[in-house]
């Protein structure tokens, strides 16, 4: 996940004079939001600092964050109609801001950690584009796969388009592996995700692989699917923390390498607790090639930043030995 | 789930002179409001209207209901002096309108439907009262079960006294079932399932289990440790919509029984595509004893009461072929 964030004091002293959109938008500063968290923590690879809808508001809809609210999209996307007006996106005219900031992180980070490039999935952007906003229970979308499913493809075709040329363009401007985030698809059955999502996310990570980097998939609430969810492609899959590491690369199969799992919340444990929770992952790695250490979902905002460079630090010492 | 609420009418018409507490605590009222879908949607049972959280009003806690923002709680629980100030409750006097309720719905129904009672599980119920309010990460409940096991272990025994007395009191007052509500088990990891919040429901089970009637075990997201969730007990365990309904019992055994898994969501989609979602139920399920037709989780607010009519009715027309 997104390693910046308001958990950090210096990132809290950007957003004192920038808008988070404005942030996002100016690439002098993204680069050093990007840049504050390898600083700081000493983490293994810096992740782009960008939000997973700019694309949506690159394709025409309006965008706003209202603070400690999260994002709203409008005006909602739920006929042909609405389909029909979306914008086709040119990553290079449209979001040049991005791609301007992942060739200024590169060349401050002089080779020292690679830079993770990353996009929102087609379903997860679909969900955000139909519900309006963030929903626990995606009414609206589900309705739109269930009842109009011939719509629904077409909306996913053009999300797929966008998310393909999108992340080809954070590649070409630098970046060295690329996320792809669908971190709704929990929210669905198994027969849900394999008829109305999978297909598209397959395509997406597809594309994507032949552009030569590394290519993560990030799900959450996926356990009851993790094997589909996997199935879909890229070389790296996510794993939350309700499964132990063990079982879940049990379920894979050794081919798949795994990011993961610890819960964010045990960044707010004391030092010790935390300790025992980040040794537990990695006796359950067993130092298997194909585990990158991570977190099984977002930086919570009230999470101590030494408590994530302790954990950054054990990591590392487990690793040396 | 509870069956009155915001989507029906007469419901509204309800909450037009009473707020939400004030319904649950009018012991004439909330009878009304349980049995309006008994008339309404023509289901087989009748569900207690009343809240999860009443007993942590009883406990000596602050109770609010902020119009469309969920239940706030105060002040939090988050140490050991706040721990030995929760009250001790006696049900029939501190929730005596919840037995009154129950005894005023039972002489209405006159027989034709059994009454199901129910209360909150400790764990929902300690995630309420150290959040203070609903969270999706739960951060401050997960810290104190690793931080600070044995307060955890002592506010998790209050709240199993209160509970299994709570459910047992409303045994005796006319309730034909009970569920316990464990909303929350679905965020938690499957070890801190086992190891911090199933010995003390196995408790309450247990004890419930004695008192007569059936018991179901709700909880949502538990697919990844569906297994150990049923293992705590109960005649009857809840699977939502993430695991089709003939995964969950291959897993679970014959002995168990299974209430499910329509997704809330697809009640609001078109009557045919509803249809054929009932009916991949139905199938599942093929007419084994032992299962319960019922959501996964809550009715959404905007869902239409003629959708759940229709989808009682195909039950029905199922069940009598």
């Amino acid at each position: 996940m997104r390693q910046a964030g308001r958990y950090l004091p210096e990132y809290r002293r950007l957003r004192r004079r920038l808008s988070f959109l404005e942030l996002c938008r100016t690439p002098e500063a993204a680069a050093e939001a990007t840049l504050q968290p390898v600083v700081r923590l000493g983490v293994d690879a810096a992740i782009l600092f960008a939000d997973i809808l700019l694309p949506v508001q690159a394709m025409g809809l309006r965008l706003a964050y209202d603070e400690g609210k999260g994002p709203r999209v409008w005006p909602p996307v739920r006929d042909a109609k609405a389909v029909a007006r979306l914008r086709r996106v040119e990553p290079e005219d449209d979001l040049r801001f991005v791609l301007e900031t992942t060739r200024l992180v590169r060349r401050r980070l002089e080779g020292k950690v690679p830079l993770i490039g990353f996009a929102g999935a087609p379903f997860t952007l679909a969900s955000y584009m139909v519900e309006g906003g963030p929903s626990k229970d995606l009414a609206f979308t589900k309705a739109m796969m269930h009842s109009e499913p011939a719509l629904w493809r077409r909306l996913m075709t053009r999300l797929a388009e966008v998310t393909a040329s999108y992340l080809r363009a954070q590649v070409k401007a630098g970046a060295q592996a690329v996320q792809l985030f669908d971190s709704w698809a929990g929210t669905l059955s198994k027969e849900e995700y394999m008829r109305f999502v999978r297909p598209t996310s397959a395509r997406v990570l597809a594309a994507v692989s032949r552009l030569g980097v590394p290519v993560i998939h990030f799900g959450t609430g996926t356990t009851p699917f993790l094997k589909e969810f996997a199935g879909a492609g890229g070389d790296v899959v996510s794993v939350d923390w309700r499964l132990p590491l063990d079982e879940a690369w049990a379920r894979l199969g050794r081919g798949k390498a795994i990011q993961g799992n610890l819960d964010p919340a045990h960044l707010l444990m004391t030092r010790q607790a935390l300790k025992s929770r980040v040794w537990d992952i990695l006796k359950r790695a067993a130092g298997r090639p194909g585990h990158i250490f991570n977190l099984g979902h977002g930086m919570l905002p009230q999470t101590p930043p030494d408590n994530v460079r302790a954990v950054v630090d054990m990591v590392h010492d487990w690793s040396a030995r």
